[in-house]
């Protein structure tokens, strides 16, 4: 490693992330930047009014979590074909229309991808005779309000709640819903 | 690097964070965490009904980015007196009260760390003849609507609008103010 390269050089590199060293002017300190690919995350309503969440053990964390159907965008795919994947993989369900609610930075000290917010509504059980369940993710649709969900623990991931926002912000679902009210 | 070892190992280290190469039953694969310091974020609106923000340059961006102040919590510090200090460093405006909305995970996919979310209503300039800003943060008064901020451009940090959301749900704030409605 040469700590004078102006240049962002691979400092450690794995299969899903990269970390390169940045050097900003006037820090004599280089900045270590990840870089992956960009991450989806779906806000899913069923036909029923449900929101469509997923449980699932999270390593960092030591345990399970509780969030909305998302991952990451893998080579070749747009956004919104990892999100129709995920949501799908992730719970049994599909939507006709994925709308783009927003995009922002997931992680901005230190990740350089995007995370794209989708929401989608009427989502139904794919009739696909042959979808299995993703290994090592549950389900769930959520019974409560949204007001509910946001207090409870183990609804916990920052990027959730970010996408469960970009729908509120945008009167698209309600804090007592999931559903539109009124 | 030892790929048999049962036990978390670290395989990149920084001054700022750590990667350990943890081992989950059943996965061949290690599971990259990446452990640092918890993280806090403030909420504070002014005696005004302004909503503090802090505009600068974000390395893993390329470019700025307009959010709530926030850091890290440093060794021997506890989160209310980081947040307390950041607010300060970053904005020169104190407040009495700090409460603390929740705690969520940051980024849940890599990082073993927290993300404190408090609550700073009534915030005032400090009146240290010392303070001196901080270099490279701006302050900003943001003078629109919560609703106009969260449609913005700039404002694209997960994290800010997280702790938005939970100021948001817990009706300490409303889309229309930054000063709680009605």
């Amino acid at each position: 490693m040469n700590d004078q390269s102006p240049a962002p050089e691979v400092v450690f590199d794995t299969k899903w992330f990269q970390i390169v060293a940045r050097r900003v002017a006037g820090d004599p300190h280089p900045h270590y930047v990840i870089n992956c690919t960009d991450f989806v995350a779906v806000v899913a309503v069923t036909t029923q009014g449900e929101l469509l969440l997923v449980r699932q053990f999270r390593a960092a964390r030591g345990s399970t979590s509780l969030e909305v159907p998302s991952g990451h965008v893998e080579i070749g795919e747009t956004p919104e074909e990892a999100a129709r994947k995920e949501l799908l993989e992730e719970t049994g369900y599909v939507a006709d229309k994925f709308e783009l609610l927003r995009t922002l930075a997931p992680c901005i000290g230190r990740f350089s991808n995007q995370m794209w917010c989708y929401l989608a509504l009427d989502a139904r059980p794919t009739t696909d005779p042959d979808y299995r369940f993703e290994a090592g993710v549950e389900p769930v649709k959520y019974p409560g309000s949204l007001r509910t969900l946001l207090a409870e623990p183990e609804f916990c991931s920052s990027l959730s709640h970010t996408a469960l926002l970009a729908a509120l912000a945008q009167g698209r679902i309600g804090f007592d819903g999931p559903q539109k009210p009124g």
